[in-house]
């Protein structure tokens, strides 16, 4: 590794060497049009010889052939079956904040089940005053809020505890979304029913074979739990629990459970398999931790990465990636070129917003020095993501869920990444 | 029209009578389920008999089968040849303010063309110290931005000059998108250039055959105009200028030219076609206004309305719709029933921000009176969105282009909705 001093600002003039003058030798172009030596300029372009497609060409868009690369994946040894298993959200080709539907990951128990509207019931019971049943109509006609929330599978860099096991971003930090959610408060159907002076919890559960039951204190479930209808402006995709869903902002996605069925008041959880068996965290003594429901603060330089390497030459870099916490917003994001020896403070692209993924950017100079790349996101609490080693103290190396720790990318010199560990 | 009282907030408790008791008579459960005599209670729910789809179904996800109505729509009689022409985004079918970029509005002058991100090259040239050409990968190495816009067409609403016309919010206000931008500055682009002294324009064009060229005030440019390749999150599509787009803040969608292969610096507008012959305002004296590129704040109400009738009982309303102007943030929406005689206060679903669309709604109640439903915006400059009558006393009806007027639709005592004009 090098021993640089921390990266300088690029002066604002003359910024680009690589981008070529018009008129000027291509050779003396530089690496950013190294691609091709045909400029392409105005004169020889094609596309203004003929037309392009018509409005009616797809009534419901899709990406264009050229990003076929930009989607979903799984990884075949995680699970046995593809009906209870996972699927990863492409971060490293992706900006801003927004997760399209399209391309945000899937956790299935039992697979994706299809449910029509007019089929959805929802009921409420337990130690309520009146038990209800909600058809989705119903549901609409609730006070609606906008809200947008990441959702973060407990599992998430859970491969990672032992060792660096998967190359790429999309597979280390992949089991995450951010939408903006349209809604109604769980608050306003539980108040609908009267939660009785004994009703402590909710157990909640979805209409799939799993019913992935989870036990949730009521005082989350008046606070700012929501049973969602809409992300990003249109209705839920199937695989996200159409047509109906519960949002849990900050807290595991397990208990965002999908096509909700049925809330059911209690004075005391149910100690379900998915709180028990499941999405608890053995430690180094054989014990489990349970009730870890909150997602801590945590960040990861999505590019360059594994699955983005650096294909310019040397001079100005973009480093960017993205900050969560499930506690609140994000206040600050450093990071380190040299595995966590010194830091640079990043910018955040707007203002962190609680529970909601932020993006932050590094614009800095590399001249091909290899680089152990890492990002390290604080949180309005104070507090502040903590190294693998860090986190094997109090925790082993036993554990799946709730890994947040700092994650290094080894950069190599031809501009490739590597998923590795620094002691 | 009934001359009804303001309406009425619904109590908390027993907030939807609609909603089924458990084990009570279905009978008495009262309109909200009245499409199913069966409430389909857990017992009886079948999806929970066997397993749902695997997490690779879909690698790229798409919206269930059910919503194939929630579609982006062209109306034939507009133009001859959809290249040329515009469809609409099904705003009457979404919530919240993100819109999707598979329902987002297309228009096209010679049609959506296919362009590589390796044969993308953008020229700066003009009244600059040194002309360049910049690759898809340049652009990528200058600070990034992320950033939320609402594009509207100018000729949003512009078949509605002279009467009420088409009938649906899609069609009367669908030319409009909102979207996570992230791109650069293009301040940035312009400064690596060099601006000379004498350059107070830009003069912008696409590779697309129209070319579409505009001309911007460099104050503008400089500004807050973005060089975008990123919408929420994931590549532009084609149809919305892949690889890179203009975004121009607050003025008319025209201006953001799509698939951007040139800026040139002038000391002097172009004066092109597309500012000349076409978005221009042709006014009652034969006279037509120039430069007028900021959209005006506007609103509507997209449900109830035509495309999305009132299909519940009396009781709980939802009234929802979307505010947005150019010139600031929204601060205010107002609704009335009865065609502007009288107004309440709706409920921002967030606080507005600048030039980006807000959710708002109205929770009321509805007894199945007819109604005359109107919105009104009002943003941070104190404008206040006028009536079609004082719109066209200023501007008869000769216009094509920024109509932003309050719109009207007539909600019938079935639920049905019609777009109407009052007088």
């Amino acid at each position: 590794m090098s021993n640089k001093p921390k990266g300088l600002t690029p002066s604002r003039r003359a910024f680009l060497k690589g981008a070529a003058a018009v008129g000027g030798s291509m050779a003396g172009g530089g690496a950013a049009l190294a691609a091709s030596p045909d400029p392409l300029i105005v004169e020889k372009q094609p596309w203004a010889q003929g037309t392009g497609d018509g409005v009616d060409a797809s009534p419901y868009g899709l990406p264009i052939q050229y990003e076929g690369d930009v989607v979903r994946r799984n990884v075949e040894w995680l699970t046995a079956d593809t009906i209870s298993s996972i699927n990863f959200t492409p971060i490293h080709a992706l900006d801003g904040t927004i997760t399209p539907q399209g391309c945000a990951f899937e956790r299935h128990h039992s697979g994706a089940i299809d449910m029509r509207k007019e089929d959805f019931r929802l009921m409420i019971n337990g130690l309520v005053d009146t038990p209800l049943v909600f058809s989705y109509a119903d549901l609409e006609r609730f006070p609606r809020e906008n809200r947008t929330f990441f959702l973060e599978c407990a599992a998430n860099t859970g491969m990672e505890w032992a060792g660096a096991q998967l190359n790429g971003a999309q597979f280390t930090h992949g089991m995450i979304h951010n939408m903006e959610y349209s809604g109604v408060s769980l608050r306003s159907l539980l108040e609908e029913a009267g939660i009785k002076p004994e009703g402590k919890w909710v157990y909640v559960e979805g209409a799939d074979a799993s019913s992935n039951g989870r036990s949730i204190p009521l005082e989350k479930a008046l606070d700012d739990c929501m049973i969602a209808f809409k992300a990003n402006g249109e209705a839920l995709r199937k695989e996200h629990g159409y047509p109906a869903r519960l949002v849990v902002p900050g807290w595991e996605g397990n208990m965002w459970v999908k096509w909700i069925r049925r809330i059911e008041v209690t004075d005391q959880p149910i100690e379900s398999r998915e709180e028990t068996s499941k999405y608890t965290d053995t430690l180094e003594d054989g014990t489990s931790r349970k009730w870890t429901w909150v997602m801590d603060a945590k960040s990861v330089v999505t590019s360059p990465s594994p699955q983005s390497p650096i294909k310019h030459g040397h001079g100005p870099l973009v480093i960017t990636g993205l900050a969560w916490s499930g506690r609140g917003a994000i206040t600050r994001v450093d990071v380190s070129k040299d595995g966590g020896k010194t830091w640079e403070t990043a910018r955040l692209a707007n203002p962190g917003q609680p529970m909601a993924l932020t993006r932050f950017y590094l614009d800095t100079t590399w001249t091909g020095e290899e680089m152990l790349l890492q990002s390290r996101a604080m949180d309005e609490t104070g507090y502040v993501q903590p190294t693998k080693a860090m986190l094997r103290e109090t925790r082993g190396e036993n554990s799946i869920y709730h890994n947040n720790c700092i994650q290094t990318w080894w950069i190599k010199s031809n501009g490739e990444g590597e998923n590795v560990e620094v002691s």
